[in-house]
């Protein structure tokens, strides 16, 4: 009946997304100090034009461009200056006529009536309030149309940007302090193995130390999700059962990681398949590595499950693959930027299966793509590595001089 | 004298870097769980061996490889079952006799005696206690040694690595549990101005949102550094001159956005002169954007000053040339991975000064670099931007066909 559930990885991702279908993540409001790396919930609508006034890009003078004719160094031209744009000021009550300048820093207001602004540098006060202008100026020149940078109506963000500084710009530029953005998924990590020891104890023979809470914990924090525990239980069911309780009362996800072996593979799918009112949704997918992947939903909670594979590699490649794009997905978010590069050896695949290979990333014209391969649970090799490519099922491997899509580690 | 001051873009590093040198940034020890994100204090070497003992990587049984022989299908070999290993249980002291095997789940320890591990599917009991394997094993398959993941003297992770979450399992792994790190600068943000109205504010004529101090904060915050207060002021020399006291006494950088026009750029230098023992270093810098640019530093504080130009797209490309690859190479940090790609029409570059080409990215086995054009003050064309690319002082512009480094924008 297990093998009935192996899935492909876009297979396990569908049935996430299915479930998923009924719990979008929450949204709420922030401030704009704090939505740096939030992700927007709604589209952004602009209710003003950016600037709201015709803004000049230099120190000079505000002109009407005609009055220049063919002024230049040898011919200059002369207006009459009237006045001076204060920034800050409300210089809207000027208006300039035919013969007519005046002065207006960067930024500053440029007046009705003028169509141009002449760089300072073009011009020299001449007698008593007179310029001489040694340069001519098309309409237009220098000055920002109102509603030039961002018009009214116009979409400013859209819904899934994450938002980086330049994004917190554009928002505060067009006045929009509160922040609409996706309340993070709480997640709950569990580790779970007789033979697991916290980081900082001796393993003895037969030990080793927890690896797993701790990469999965960090890499959901730096995705912006919260990290509402991190638990390391032994193997026994009663604990583990009544920690999956506690967790499905105030978790989005819960994440499990035990060992590769059958038994524990065993014993998490039915840990799962008891939690969980809709069970065990995939148990196992064809993936090199990430074969021992297990999820599972609970609806009435609405609590995703995950059980991962032991291995450290495998583990953060799956929780990637399956949460962190479930994540991405569900709030609308653009694919990620991925790196373009050469491979310049043979690669095979694992036949039928989705391949992720680690790479190092060697500069060049074309980056090349170095594969770093890591025996069963090690960890050093992947964080030697810079990212990693994906080979579809039905690829035999990839060839010298291929081209890869990297996906960088975060 | 201020034009004797205007200083190529490698300059102005060079003058930062040099008065930074009796400034290293200090270092704290942080656990392991809150150390996502932050950069390593200093080499870390392994003291142990992972794995410690010799680890299956398989469920199976430990046998000696040459008892099988040439078992096969047809002719299987015959073991005695003399043992099993429990994950967790110190099974150091088993023994493996020539003809005996020991079952052995993933993650085992594997006995000693035994030099290899044959799959579970290639084994089924047989009789009373005895295991028919019907596949030869060479010495040495599916364990991993002792010290293999990492050697005790092995380099674990080198000093300015910014911790990603795989990391953070190299660390778990070898049992470092508080880890040592760079304490992230101090930054006050003063954005000044009399046009300047706070976001929540609807701007008058000849007023403007306040863009930069949120963007140089949201900038602060992506690069793990810390914002200790972001303040917005009339161009008051009194008020602000005091806010730069206050700040010395806290801050480890102070940045200062004011307005791009001669009077705003003078009284910025100015106010660094008076506040900074060492003085202005920089008064300029030959960059487009990015011109009206100062750094300065007060030495009995240990305080940098950074005068941003007004415009937003500037004002960023400045902070993350300057500020941010300055924390960068003070905390030995490798350089960050840049988008090769091919621009696909002629861009012009500013002769004699490095000029920063904002683009976005469009997919393709080699991505191509689209160039966005933000005329001066506006602020949408920098959050369409992916990224931008630098051209050399000496260098003409690119041309159709070229491939440049496109950075990305956090």
């Amino acid at each position: 009946m297990d093998l009935l559930r192996v899935d492909t990885i876009d297979a396990a991702r569908g049935k996430l997304e299915d479930v998923c279908g009924s719990i979008m993540p929450r949204t709420e409001t922030v401030s704009l100090h704090d939505s740096i790396g939030r992700v927007l919930a709604r589209n952004i609508i602009s209710k003003e034009n950016i600037p709201s006034y015709r803004r000049s890009i230099m120190d000079g003078y505000a002109v009407r461009s005609r009055d220049l004719g063919a002024a230049g160094d040898m011919v200059p031209s002369f207006l009459k200056i009237t006045g001076e744009v204060l920034l800050g000021t409300d210089s809207s009550g000027l208006f300039l006529e035919a013969g007519q300048c005046i002065y207006v820093p960067t930024g500053g207001y440029v007046p009705d009536g003028a169509d141009a602004v002449v760089m300072v540098e073009y011009c020299e006060p001449f007698g008593s309030g007179m310029l001489a202008v040694s340069k001519s100026v098309s309409a237009g020149e220098n000055i920002v149309r109102v509603g030039e940078d961002v018009a009214e109506g116009d979409m400013l963000l859209e819904k899934g940007r994450r938002l980086r500084p330049q994004d917190i710009g554009v928002l505060a530029a067009a006045g929009i302090t509160e922040v609409p953005v996706f309340v993070p998924w709480k997640v709950t990590v569990i580790s779970t193995g007789d033979e697991l020891v916290s980081p900082e104890k001796t393993p003895g023979p037969g030990q080793i130390r927890d690896i797993n809470s701790y990469t999965i914990a960090a890499r959901s924090t730096a995705e912006g999700l919260e990290v509402v525990r991190t638990v390391s239980a032994r193997d026994d069911d009663a604990v583990i059962a009544a920690l999956l309780e506690t967790a499905k009362a105030d978790s989005d996800v819960i994440v499990m990681s035990g060992g590769s072996s059958q038994g524990k593979k065993d014993m998490t799918a039915e840990l799962i398949e008891r939690a969980a009112d809709c069970g065990v949704l995939t148990h196992g997918i064809a993936a090199k590595p990430g074969k021992p992947t297990i999820t599972g939903f609970d609806k009435r909670s609405a609590t995703l499950f995950i059980g991962l594979p032991g291995h450290p590699a495998a583990a953060l490649i799956v929780y990637e693959q399956l949460l962190i794009r479930l994540w991405r997905g569900m709030t609308g978010q653009n694919p990620e930027i991925t790196i373009k590069a050469m491979v310049k050896t043979n690669i095979p695949s694992a036949p039928g299966r989705r391949t992720f290979q680690l790479v190092t990333l060697k500069d060049g014209d074309i980056p090349e793509a170095v594969p770093v391969f890591a025996r069963s649970g090690m960890i050093s090799p992947v964080s030697l590595a810079d990212g990693f490519f994906e080979m579809e099922e039905n690829r035999e491997g990839v060839k010298d001089g291929d081209i890869v899509e990297v996906h960088l580690w975060k």
